[in-house]
Parts: structure tokens; sequence; C-alpha cells
């Protein structure tokens, strides 16, 4: 990694953006320069930039969150927002039906990036939220997403660290290598217990045009038996995703 | 305006993330360079750059769109997220009843800006789309959020330059005067045909904690007599994610 002082200055400005999160989303400007390992001045410079651009706004007591103009260039022309606009009704209705939580998730690096999620009140509890993310190995999504990939992908996830969430997440190489063969022969992962032991997640995946896998649509209920009859509910709505994007017919769990 | 020589790189940057829209998701490096202004070295530099730290991504065919990380720092700790995410149950079950088009609009710059928007398959004609903007003055969702804006950004709107979308459309000084003491009187807006002739928009405001309007709620629906049927349900539902907010209790159109 190169220093500070040699980085770009595109380089610093995303270190500012990334200092931000859910959990804390209004920051000082010192706070910035600790967090990044930037100068005050160096820090206070740039998010003196990056307000101009409304990439970052500033509250009434000087603390500094994302802006709303960020959210607007990234949004504006993403391909995200195509996917998750489509599918968008179909999560709808199984939300309708199933309630508690219903969820889009898309490969980014090594990780599941959730798009979107619908929550009911009272829901189970789910560690998903909308632009979170969960490792491959231990989310049902991930779990879809990692079957369906690249070998390279594969390998990178079956040779990296794990960490096991609950005893039931397969969190060593063998017992994820026999789950990804579960889930491409059922066409859908279904995940007792994964994340968290009260909840239970069944994905299954989105096809685009070209017929490859593109996004996982998930479903999180409590972990009891009754969960099974959420499976063809998922399939059904991954499938309608997947032709309102125009994917080919044929066999749901057919390699392209 | 500085020139591109003297312009920063974030101004630059800035430019090239500007330069993707809806309609033109996907540019090469020479259409972003013609689109800037910028050299097409310079231009070139700046996006292996903003590739690198996945704020663009490149297409198997060279071409650059917006990238998935950029979405992620947008979305992950942005205040939009924390309102749109309070507010979509209460626009859910208002689709579910009213159909058509419900949407959430705040207020950024002179314009209303639309963080959602939830659409039914044959719904009527709506220009709204998500991290889409409408002028303030003809929309429901922009006549809501100046009716209760500033003094100064009334002024500004009322010296500004007016376009009418339809004859419906409140685009002079007085005709928009008299419409926005109506949405104050009344505590929503009531528009047939401003932005569209077949179309017609009802929004309410919705406030945050401290007592201030944050967004507009609205729905838009085939312009015909019937549409007096949903104002109790968007101002309902507005008043709903109000007080999800924590909103104070009171009178829906007393001012803080």
């Amino acid at each position: 990694m190169r220093t500070p002082h040699q980085e770009s200055v595109l380089s610093r400005a995303a270190r500012i953006l990334e200092a931000f999160s859910q959990e804390e989303p209004a920051l000082t400007v010192s706070e910035i320069a600790r967090r990044t390992g930037l100068h005050v001045a160096t820090a206070s410079r740039l998010v003196g930039e990056l307000v101009a651009h409304g990439f970052l706004g500033r509250d009434d007591d000087r603390r500094v969150r994302i802006g709303v103009r960020l959210w607007e260039l990234a949004v504006r022309a993403s391909p995200a927002l195509s996917l998750r606009d489509t599918a968008m009704p179909f999560m709808e209705g199984v939300h309708d039906v199933v309630g508690h939580h219903v969820q889009l998730g898309v490969l980014d690096g090594d990780e599941v990036l959730f798009l979107e999620r619908l929550s009911a009140p009272n829901s189970v509890i789910n560690y998903t939220r909308i632009a979170g993310r969960l490792p491959l190995y231990a989310s049902s999504s991930g779990l879809v997403l990692l079957a369906h990939g690249s070998a390279d992908l594969k390998q990178r996830v079956l040779t990296g660290s794990f960490t096991a969430c609950t005893p039931a997440t397969p969190a060593t190489p063998a017992r994820l290598r026999v789950t990804l063969a579960e889930v491409r022969q059922q066409g859908y992962a279904y995940c007792p217990g994964y994340v968290h032991e009260e909840a239970l997640g069944v994905a299954a995946a989105v096809r685009g045009a070209n017929g490859r896998v593109v996004a996982a649509l998930s479903v999180i209920v409590p972990n009891d038996p009754g969960a099974q009859a959420v499976v063809p509910v998922v399939r059904t709505a991954a499938r309608g995703v997947s032709r309102a994007l125009g994917a080919p017919t044929g066999k749901e769990t057919a390699e392209v």
C-alpha cells in the first residue's frame, strides 16, 4: 500500500468516502482524519471539495455526511438499478405472501452485496441490509452466487479463510464443496441457521438475458421445518425475474 | 468556471461521473472525453483510476459504466436510505391499494429528487424515476416541498424561469403563489394534469423528528375526478411515515 503522501487525490477521496458507515453516518473532519490516516489539513481541504461537489454534505453542527448528489450519480445510471427495478414487483409479491425478509443480492468481489431488502415489522433476525455484505459461504444468496460462479472464484473462496457464524455454517472447504454441489443439483440454497441460529435463508438464482446468473433472490424466515413451504415461492419468483430480464427458457439449473 | 487545465482532479472526476445517464449508462473513453471536454489521455487516465476504485466498471466490450462500489458507498451511509427505509412499508401499503405510482421525493437544490418509486404494470404515464428530478413548481411533490420551504427558496423559484409542461402547470409567479397558499392551507397538493395531461399527482408532507418537512410522499394516478379518493390515503401514509420518523404530533399543516 502506498503511503498517504504518494497517494492520488482520488484514492484519498475514496478513503474519505469509505470512512462513513451505517453505524456512523456523520463524522467531524478530525474523526475523518483519524480514520483515514490523513493530516487534518489534507482531510479538511478534500472534505471541502467533496462538499462543494455534493458528494458530502455538512450538517448544521458541522459534521459531515454522504451527500445526496453522490447517491444520485451512483443510482441514476447504475446497472444495479434496472436489475432491482425488474425484481421489485416479484419481491413485493413474495413479501406479501411470506412476510419476514425478501432480498436481492449480487456478487461483488468475493462477497454478496445486497441491492434491496423488504422487511416486515417483527420479522425474524437478519443481518442483511441494503448495501450490506455477507460472505459467500455463509448466506443462502452467497451460496447460490458461488455455486454458479467462475472456477477462479470458487478456488479463491475454498482456499480462503472461513469464519463460522454458527455451528451450521459450511465453514470448511469440505462442507462447502458438498453444500455447493447440493445447491447446483437442487437449483436453490436452503440454509437453516447458517448465519444466525434462529433464521433460515432460502435463495434461488436470477439469470440475465445471456443466461448467466446475475443475482440471487432470497427470503429469510424463522428456522423451523415449515420453511420448506417457501422454497417453491422463492424459485418461482427468481424464475419470474429471470424471464422479465429476458433469460432463455430451459432447465433452471442448466449451466451456461 | 475554471478551464479543464486549472480544474482539480476531483472536479474532473465528478464531470466524468456526471457524463453517465439512465439513457446512456455505458460510454467509451472517447465518448467520455467528448462529453466532458477532457483530453482523451486525461479522460483515459482518470477512468482507469475510477475503475481501480470500483467507482466505474468496464464491460466486456471495454465500455465503461457506473460501478457498484460507488452505489455501495453512496447508499451505505446515506441519510436518504433511512428515510426511504422508514417510508417503504407505508408506500407499499398505498401501492397495494391504489396501484399506479407511489413515490418519495426530497428537496435537493431547487428541484425535487425522487428517492423511491413503486410502479404497477400498465400504470398511467409518469415522468418520475428513481434518482430523477422534476421542477418544484410542476410536480405535486415539488409543490409540497416548496410550500414548506424557506423564504429564500420560494423567492428563488418565484423569480426564476418557468417551463409549463401543460396548460395546467402553475408556471407563472401569480399562479404559483395561489397554488402554494392552497397547498399550505389544505395540507396536501392536488395536481390534475400539471406534468402530463393524462396524469394527476397527489402529495403530502413527511416531517422528521424536528418537525421540519423532510420529504413528500405522492401518488400519480389517471387524471379523472375519482382521484379525490386517494387524497386521504396519501395524507394518512405521509402522516404515518412522519410518526415513524418521530415527528411531533399536532396539526398536519402546522409550521415549525
